[in-house]
């Protein structure tokens, strides 16, 4: 079954407001091995949602829209698709009272124009909203269902994972099996040559490359109409993927490099300190995004001026003086420094030149180190970072994060397909 | 002019990546005077993105397409938009070079593939890609312009502000003005409140109000078919705004509160320490996301554990013992400490419970103190900040960073709209 999904709202169409409502949908729909086959956003104009409706119609098995349901002018998609549809809107005297009955409960007085909301199509049916007073509603136009959500988040949320994820459920027939696995430190391009021609063995399976300042993610999507070929597929796509790639997967799925990060340590019973200049704390908010993070994060130090690398983790300023801040010998004190103060068995830091300003022909911007202290030995790499300061600071905590996990699990510090 | 938008990616069909560069385009759009009247988005096959793109140019007076334009197989943009406006690809040795010179640079061999990005439709013009390899392309379809970027947000964030929106600007021929007053410490509904019906004396002009974790962001545009009528409402609209609200505005525009602060220090000859416990490097990382912070920044404490806001920032066990690590007194001394030891002028500190566990009945999740240290005085602010940690954690940091100017500007701590 492929679906359509239309947003509604010019608040969403200006780029105000990020339409994070289509991705929820999107994910629960998959779910519900139901593959999302376009995307449709307009504005808050009846014509427009009408035609969006119709092209949907001639596309799709199911149309799902969201927004435009509320009790203000603006709120024009009932009507547009009661329209569009030829089904008139009549009072639910059933809405009616639950709306009234809501305001009771709320112990408020809502606004005559809310009792809109209990204006639906003839033919419809209803999915009584636990959260607000519109309801979803469902019609089927030709066997195909076409239903309608409100745009409040939390409403359209309840309400698809109530009603609308299950009916689809109901419905398709289809099977969808997916799996992500998240690469660190090597490019898309190699990663390809290194898979090669091998989704094509995989009959009903695709594989997506997601770049992006973390690494690149693998995802592989496998759909058909049972589940044993489509399990089958799946495992046999994991196998073969992790055989050519697995040498540079940090994680599955929506796992991130800071959680894993956290669990190795927490399972060896280790802590971290952090030392950082270019990226200024970013590292150090980085590991404590997440919850929990104070069991193995003792402290971090932001040395952004050479003094405070001297006083803070006895980096020797002659070493400053002779080899510059951003160098080998700096990072690898600075992250021995760190875990030595803070008593701690790892320390991690970084040096760098984030730019734009700052760069020289020997460091150019985007030149960093990243040293590591573990086990009483340290180790420090030298990278070059292309693109923005933003994103030379991103890939400098992702590549410190990951030679963390790499001296933990006892792996070369470098990445490398070959091992 | 309207325009549309065409997102292309199975990541962003499938819901496991939000689709900001769309948000992101259609407010620079906005800013060109161009209206974004459709978005849509389809997956990686070469027949829906000819299909979306045959709808656009069927109703709209412009397309832009983003995605799809890397060098794996399933990056089809190019070649989908090729065959579909029947302008085959060539190589384009510039582009090839550009590639390679690019590769030189960052010292690194580039797959083959990669030169796949100098395939481009005949007739195509290009826009040049300074943060990667594929460039951007601009195609002439009867009069219309057909624009695609890369998906890869960086760049295709360069690319529009380089290039898409000075182009779109050119062609289109409605002078627009816009101004946005960015407002901090007060609510939405306060500010509609004070400001009331005002708008609507101004014609041809429209206010929004766009809310985020750093504040209120009020953005003010005008609309007409000549400049003198769309300066004066401008001009008026802005007077005006400022003197409803201007006690909590923070800055104009796009600049941010780090650069707000960073600047007053750099003016004053000032220089800053933070110390941070729940935030865990936020707030050294927000104000080192501005190059050149080193000039005013000297350093930052992540003082996650206890004993490390004991060692580093002198804070009395026994405080801790008495009012917890959340609480008003030792949010002043972390401050104090951290300007102290750092040897600078002022210093600020966050301490709080991020969630989602910690939070007890007395200090539920959500409560944040600040502390401040300037000219040899200490204060400190209790916040009860709503939503996710990652909220809690953002908001804590614009509050912060929002009492150093309060403090350096000689303005009352606490933000209020009567003055």
């Amino acid at each position: 079954m492929q679906i359509e999904i239309i947003t509604v709202g010019n608040e969403i169409l200006s780029g105000r407001t990020v339409d994070t409502n289509f991705a929820f949908l999107a994910r629960a729909l998959e779910a519900a091995s139901v593959q999302v086959g376009w995307h449709t956003a307009v504005g808050d104009q009846s014509e427009r949602i009408a035609e969006a409706l119709h092209a949907a119609l001639g596309r799709a098995d199911a149309v799902v829209m969201t927004g435009g349901l509320g009790p203000t002018p603006d709120d024009l998609t009932r009507k547009a698709v009661a329209t569009a549809l030829g089904r008139p809107l009549r009072l639910d005297e059933q809405v009616v009272e639950s709306i009234r009955a809501r305001a009771r409960t709320l112990r408020r007085t809502l606004p005559a124009s809310v009792e809109t909301q209990a204006l639906i199509p003839i033919g419809a049916q209803l999915w009584p909203n636990r959260l607000g007073t519109a309801p979803g509603i469902l019609i089927l136009e030709d066997q195909k269902p076409v239903m309608l959500l409100p745009g409040v988040p939390q409403e359209m949320e309840a309400l698809a994972e109530e009603h609308l994820v299950p009916y689809l459920r109901k419905r398709s027939r289809r099977v969808v099996e997916t799996f992500t696995l998240r690469t660190s430190g090597v490019f898309e391009s190699a990663l390809q040559e290194k898979i090669g021609a091998l989704p094509q063995g995989w009959s009903g399976a695709s594989l997506a490359y997601l770049p992006s300042f973390f690494g690149v993610d693998l995802r592989v999507t496998v759909a058909g109409d049972d589940a044993e070929p489509v399990e089958r597929v799946t495992g046999r796509a994991y196998r073969e993927l992790r055989e050519r790639v697995g040498p540079v997967v940090y994680a599955e799925g929506t796992h991130t490099m800071d959680e894993v990060v956290g669990e190795i340590l927490l399972e060896r019973g280790l802590r971290l300190a952090t030392a950082e200049s270019c990226t200024g704390g970013l590292l150090a908010k980085r590991i404590t995004d997440t919850p929990g993070a104070s069991r193995y994060f003792e402290r971090g130090y932001v040395t952004y001026s050479n003094a405070s690398k001297v006083e803070l983790l006895d980096v020797p300023a002659a070493d400053i003086e002779k080899h510059g801040a951003v160098s080998a010998p700096v990072a690898e004190q600075m992250a021995a420094g760190a875990a030595r103060r803070a008593g701690v068995e790892v320390g991690v830091s970084i040096t760098g030149i984030a730019g734009p300003g700052g760069g020289t022909e020997a460091k150019p911007v985007g030149t960093v180190f990243v040293g590591l202290s573990a086990s009483g030995s340290t180790a420090a790499r030298k990278f070059h970072f292309a693109g923005t300061r933003y994103a030379i600071r991103e890939r400098s905590v992702q590549y410190a994060l990951d030679m963390v996990r790499r001296q933990l699990q006892a792996l070369p510090l470098e990445p490398r397909l070959d091992g």
